[in-house]
């Protein structure tokens, strides 16, 4: 507890673990807050916390996630990422070694990222009253001029493209937890999107909508957007890129791969006429290599979403009511 | 924890709880990120996490704390803090209404404090991995040109003042949480500071320093800035204004006021030249009416905090080593 009390103790975690591993001359002088770089533009901003368990999986950890989750939400306007927060909630008696872990993984996805980390702050809560580390990050980042990505800016005739594989973030998730075997091991798909999102505006500055399906997965984003444009959205089941590994493990545990979370994969609705130069630029990118269109806005259903079936039937694609698999980012 | 999911009960939530406490048109968009108006000038960053125990106390709320610390961290680099995210983790099980007036409280405070709520979360975690409601709020604002406000910018011969009275809201949290009572009941001092920073920044644009001493109190925030500035400061123990029922609580617990926290208070390090002038703007503000000058920068002892007692003996401010009350912000 002494280490969260704001006097010797908490100078040393700061000192000797945080600042380490974030590297930052502005996180360095310890002000109350951080003044940047006069920033050229619009600023957007986001926050998201992280109670991922465990704090380690395959091909990620919660200080992965803690800074490409918010890094793709500033993506998601467009903007590019820039600067960001992070704000630790320990539990007592974590061990130490553990919370510099969980720093190091933040501080080096922050740097592959390109962002820095630029203000910070630390808690400590009893044990039982957390669950060794709790992550906040939020991110400030500048809008290039005429980008305006909205959820509510798609259209009938918009074309929905998905960056790539669906569902391999929450089956890493399960596989690890559940210690379940789907025939191979799956890596989480956590990766940061800002460069593949740039690469889309250098084709048009008038994407559209971005989302990146996290908690609730694609089946949520596409309802929230479909809900949001006031249009219907269709999505064609046969064109959806579902790995063999996930199809498997969605069969076995009952659930739809279109609602299992994804934390490196973005949803794009862009109009007809700039869609096959959007995908290709796209499948250029090392993060948007398996893209795919998926289907398309219609003016039927406003705000609803279906998905036609294999067997050529349509069905209604909901949201999922609550949790599939709780705390999974 | 279906709440937490991302699905329909997520959905509710933020539509039934959050966005009704803080009506804001950008927050109520529900995009990945909030795009904020342009911006003119440097931009100031802040986070903090609030783990308060209990949730409401004499003064205040986690709401209240959510967002007047924040606002303050952005004003002591002299920014106009324009706006907040708030990100909340709720315990499986916290009551619904509770939840709600966390966040009406919180949404209240932004509003008096004339900041936004722009950009948000939530995450569940299991019942035994959490409190009720922990909070982060981030903070951007603008910093007026010609500002230049840092923990490492204290000269021999600056004068140290102190916004009024210290230790009150540690106080407060203590009688409210150990039940106990010292001759009457102490409300939380917590409040914004930013327009009492904005007064005394028409009064000269070169103060050389602003901190508001939360967690470790006075004497924390001292030391960082004495070590941070490489000066000594000497502070008059009998100047220091400390209410007769913290002075109480302090002996009946065996604690230095100084050492106690404040949420509504801040020290400014300002050049002999201008002192009186800011004193007098400080005075003339509702939340700097009782401000004093407790003490002064030295060339002696750099990074050494001495406090001259009231039989005019010195003895050495420290750092508390660790926690002096758990989860007081």
């Amino acid at each position: 507890m002494g280490h969260g009390g704001g006097g010797a103790m908490s100078g040393e975690l700061v000192e000797h673990v945080f600042l380490p591993a974030f590297a930052d001359d502005d996180l360095a002088r310890l002000a109350d807050s951080a003044v940047l770089p006069l920033l050229g533009g619009r600023v957007a901003f986001s926050t998201d916390s992280f109670v991922v368990r465990p704090l380690f999986f395959p091909g990620g950890s919660i200080g992965d996630l803690a800074v490409n989750g918010t890094v793709n939400d500033l993506a998601m306007s467009g903007a590019e990422p820039l600067f960001l927060s992070a704000a630790f909630i320990l539990e007592e008696g974590t061990d130490v070694t553990k919370v510099g872990a969980v720093a190091q993984r933040l501080g080096e996805a922050a740097e592959r990222a390109g962002v820095r980390v630029v203000t910070g702050d630390t808690k400590v809560v009893e044990t039982g009253h957390g669950d060794g580390v709790y992550v906040n990050t939020a991110g400030v980042g500048v809008v290039p001029e005429g980008v305006d990505l909205r959820p509510d800016r798609a259209r009938p005739g918009d074309v929905v493209i998905v960056s790539g594989d669906i569902g391999v973030h929450g089956v890493a998730i399960m596989s690890v937890r559940e210690g379940l075997q789907f025939g191979a091991e799956v890596e989480s798909d956590c990766q940061p999107l800002h460069r593949l999102v740039s690469a889309m505006l250098d084709v048009t500055r008038d994407l559209h909508v971005l989302r990146d399906p996290t908690r609730g997965g694609v089946a949520t984003a596409l309802n929230e957007i479909a809900r949001a444009s006031g249009v219907g959205v269709e999505v064609v089941e046969r064109s959806l890129p579902i790995p063999e590994v996930v199809a498997n493990a969605c069969a076995f545990l009952g659930l739809d791969p279109l609602q299992v979370a994804n934390e490196g994969k973005l949803l794009a609705f862009v109009d007809r006429d700039h869609a096959d130069e959007v995908l290709a630029a796209m499948r250029a990118h090392p993060a948007g290599a398996g893209s795919a269109v998926i289907g398309e806005c219609v003016e039927a259903h406003p705000g609803m979403v279906a998905a036609t079936t294999g067997f050529g039937a349509s069905r209604v694609v909901d949201l999922p009511l609550g949790e599939q698999l709780p705390r999974i980012c």
